[in-house]
């Protein structure tokens, strides 16, 4: 077993850095993280995190699965891996990789909270959150300024909440992980009060070169994607802003005549 | 006059970037954005994009100032700017450097219309928008899970929205831009019956050197920010998740006795 460092009087502990891994696609980390994950040695990451992303590390770096599905998870979910209180109290510093943004339904918080309770530092360095990926892969606005002056995330657990009526009026909402509640979720809304006809897209796996998109209605989406095939994990977006997608024309595209300007 | 490239059948037109900036620390682009900003050769950009960003731009780079604040400007405000039309349809690629992401609060969506129409190619680079940079400077979990289900994003022009009040219930709002009308903010959500105890943090220059954070609440935020000097660009955080900031070590801090554990 090797010497530990902790004990020692003034030695340094290790600092965890929570990062953001962003959607999937590893060129969108933030420069920092990216910084931080190409020289780390040890990284500790979520399921959700993507496989081109962790693979930025160095291949000598330990790498600590954390999650609900990690194997021989044995820890409560939500609190920080006890291997990672260990290295940095060891004196090693932790890149702790956290799908999208570690504050947006990231379990930062918690995270956060038990560091401070065991004095060793951390720095939050934020991510592209999952539906700022999508709406930039689906080419939707989520704050369209002529039809939404807000835009709320919410988790698919949440979809139940009565407040969601009101949130239709003048806002967009964006379900994370909505594929398995898709059914209730729409349905809920609905019954809200929403119409059958608001528009509603499914991003499956945003950013990612697999990424596939559904456009439909809230009355319909449930079963486009059940047609489509759509896997988790995926975001709901609900809005009259899905209706406002624009497609982009392809970079290669020979200029059309039409449109061609006199010279 | 150098000679012009539409016009001419099957002359490639200029692809468009609608780039995420981020909150102002450098650091904070994406691994995409920067690369695209480092050889860019023409780049229109807005008021709110941090000079430490632009610089990442080649010196020799071409550089459009778009916005209402930019000196000359007579284009109608949230359009694309006519320089970045005229350099794309002349086989330019223009980087369009938009503070934080896109497509929150950006306008971003009203630009990806003008360029679908003008048949010119685009592409979406989202970035961190300056609610997660400001919560990860200061250590807010936005959704923190045990008191809030949401987080929803708003202008403070949207402030006086009726349906305010219902996500209080649950959530936490963030308002876009909030100092200025911080005091009227604040009696809104008063009158529609959020307690005038519930917590609330601005941050002044969130990720930048000059980073401020006022923690507070609803009923006396904005006089503490007045006290304080805060100065715009500002976020307004509400909720109860700004009273379960983590307040992180310095990690040069000594090891405290208490917390040592033993070897």
């Amino acid at each position: 077993m090797r010497p530990r460092a902790y004990g020692v009087r003034g030695v340094r502990r290790g600092k965890v850095w929570l990062v953001g891994a962003g959607p999937g696609d590893p060129d969108l980390l933030t420069v920092r993280a990216h910084r931080l994950l190409a020289r780390a040695r040890v990284v500790a990451y979520d399921e959700l995190v993507a496989p081109e992303v962790l693979d930025i590390a160095p291949k000598t770096s330990e790498r600590i699965a954390v999650g609900r599905r990690a194997k021989g998870s044995r820890h409560h979910e939500g609190r920080i891996h006890p291997i990672v209180i260990e290295r940095a109290l060891d004196g090693h510093d932790v890149v702790r990789l956290k799908g999208g943004d570690p504050f947006i339904f990231g379990r930062g918080g918690e995270e956060a909270e038990e560091l401070a309770a065991a004095r060793i530092p951390f720095e939050v360095v934020p991510g592209i959150s999952a539906a700022l990926g999508a709406a930039a892969a689906a080419n939707i606005a989520l704050t369209h300024r002529e039809c939404a002056s807000s835009v709320t995330f919410v988790t698919a657990h949440a979809a139940g909440s009565s407040s969601l009526a009101d949130r239709a009026m003048n806002g967009t909402i964006v379900f994370y992980m909505g594929l398995g509640r898709i059914d209730e979720i729409c349905a809920s809304l609905v019954s809200q009060g929403w119409a059958p006809s608001t528009p509603a897209a499914l991003v499956s796996r945003a950013t990612l070169p697999d990424c596939r998109i559904v456009v439909s209605t809230i009355a319909e989406v449930g079963a486009s994607a059940k047609d489509a095939g759509i896997v988790a994990p995926a975001l709901l977006i609900v809005g009259e802003v899905v209706a406002r997608r624009v497609e982009a024309m392809a970079s290669d595209a020979p200029v059309p005549a039409l449109l061609r300007r006199a010279p």
